[in-house]
């Protein structure tokens, strides 16, 4: 008899290669696996995670499910029990033991990612892994006006980085915005997509910079989209400014449905 | 012919053994004296700091000043060239030619620390390394008042760790307190004073917790300064929350000093 829990974290990307298992590398995945397997004392508990976020990418809200075998805990105790094994770049915030027939990716409704850019001169040290940094001049209202473009069910082939599976490239994009945080001197971007493509934010979050470091015109993203080719884009954002910030199991709420209106 | 620098510079301090050089150690000035010696193609120029924060303490402006020989450089290059080579957890932040007769420590006016200590249930993984962790209740009113009793010249024996060498342990706090960021759930320790003794905020910040814990009376602290006894106090917070937040080097001004109410 098993239960399906599903369980919500954030990490500290930093340190990890990465959600997912690779040999010799410390990855999310293997290092709740090594926990799992502790507590049912030597029997293997595949995880799946909604995602799998690259090396140095961080987590506000990734969700996992799991079955976990033997007898039912409580989901109070499931999130103590993991959060005394975890080492202090994750932690469990959330427990729910739900259906066998939830499935973490296939369930999900969208998810939402966000990008800090710090636009200092020099890197902040206490920023320096915990966001991209560009220090040129921008126009803020241009990449504004841009990101919209992004909203809407398109191809976003040209935003998809090459070695990724997946053949079909539609997405409906449905929230963006870009506000500039003056006080920590950092853009923030967000973004809220039925599903992402391998790179998408970084590639986008790239391309909009271009855009307002008036490197492209500020009309060039239906231009891009339209192409279908991915040599129509050059920058990538690094990874350390990229949160996956929420997941939607419920439907998307309406205040984030710009595609909508 | 030499030319006196002085210069401000922030650190995350989590991956420094400290500010002060050791042998096979990552500190502060080791780093910084590595880059001079290069800039000067030999020739070794010792830094003097405003004070020497331990291992795992950050600082937002922290102060040195040194002699550089050979020509005069201006102050813009030199911290152009700084930056150019301080791995990403230092940086330079100001930079002024000054008389020969400043002198970092002994012209300092008075010290500003904060203190980061994090309320939530288990550790942040973004925050591991830049607050303390105090997941207890806690009266935060009782804190605020008891930190007021600090205020004005006393000896601070109590609250000085054993291995300092100073004598004269008499200081002015000019300033005490204490928030809480309810969007951070953290409370925010302020200290300005003449000068700090050796881990004075960690024990100072320990205490006020026992207050807020219902551990010590609201009233306790008049009765410890007056002790003089270092047994008269138990905790010492972690030295991640810290951070040397500002260096007087102008008279306190008036809306810090509270010790003149």
């Amino acid at each position: 008899m098993k239960t399906r829990y599903k369980m919500t974290l954030a990490y500290d990307g930093h340190l990890f290669h990465g959600f997912q298992s690779q040999p010799h590398q410390r990855t999310i995945q293997k290092t709740i696996e090594a926990a799992l397997i502790k507590m049912t004392k030597g029997e293997m508990v595949p995880i799946e995670g909604s995602g799998r976020t690259d090396a140095g990418v961080h987590a506000y809200d990734q969700v996992i499910h799991f079955d976990y075998p033997g007898n039912k805990i409580a989901a109070e105790r499931m999130i103590y029990a993991l959060n005394s094994m975890m080492p202090l770049d994750i932690i469990f915030k959330k427990c729910e033991i739900v259906d066998p027939s939830f499935h973490v990716r296939y369930s999900a409704k969208g998810k939402w990612y966000r990008y800090r850019m710090s636009l200092d001169r020099f890197v902040d040290p206490f920023k320096r892994f915990y966001t991209g940094h560009y220090p040129y001049p921008i126009d803020v209202e241009k990449i504004k006006i841009a990101a919209q473009d992004l909203v809407g069910t398109h191809d976003f082939t040209s935003f998809a980085a090459s070695g990724g599976q997946i053949k079909n490239k539609v997405r409906t994009m449905y929230y963006t915005d870009v506000n500039f945080d003056q006080e920590a001197n950092e853009l923030i971007f967000d973004f809220i997509c039925s599903g992402f493509l391998y790179n998408m934010v970084r590639i986008l979050v790239g391309t909009l910079l271009e855009i307002g470091n008036g490197k492209r015109l500020v009309n060039d993203i239906p231009r891009i989209i339209k192409a279908k080719d991915r040599n129509q884009v050059r920058e990538t954002a690094q990874a350390n400014g990229l949160y996956l910030y929420h997941v939607f199991y419920e439907d998307i709420p309406i205040k984030y449905r710009q595609d909508s209106k």
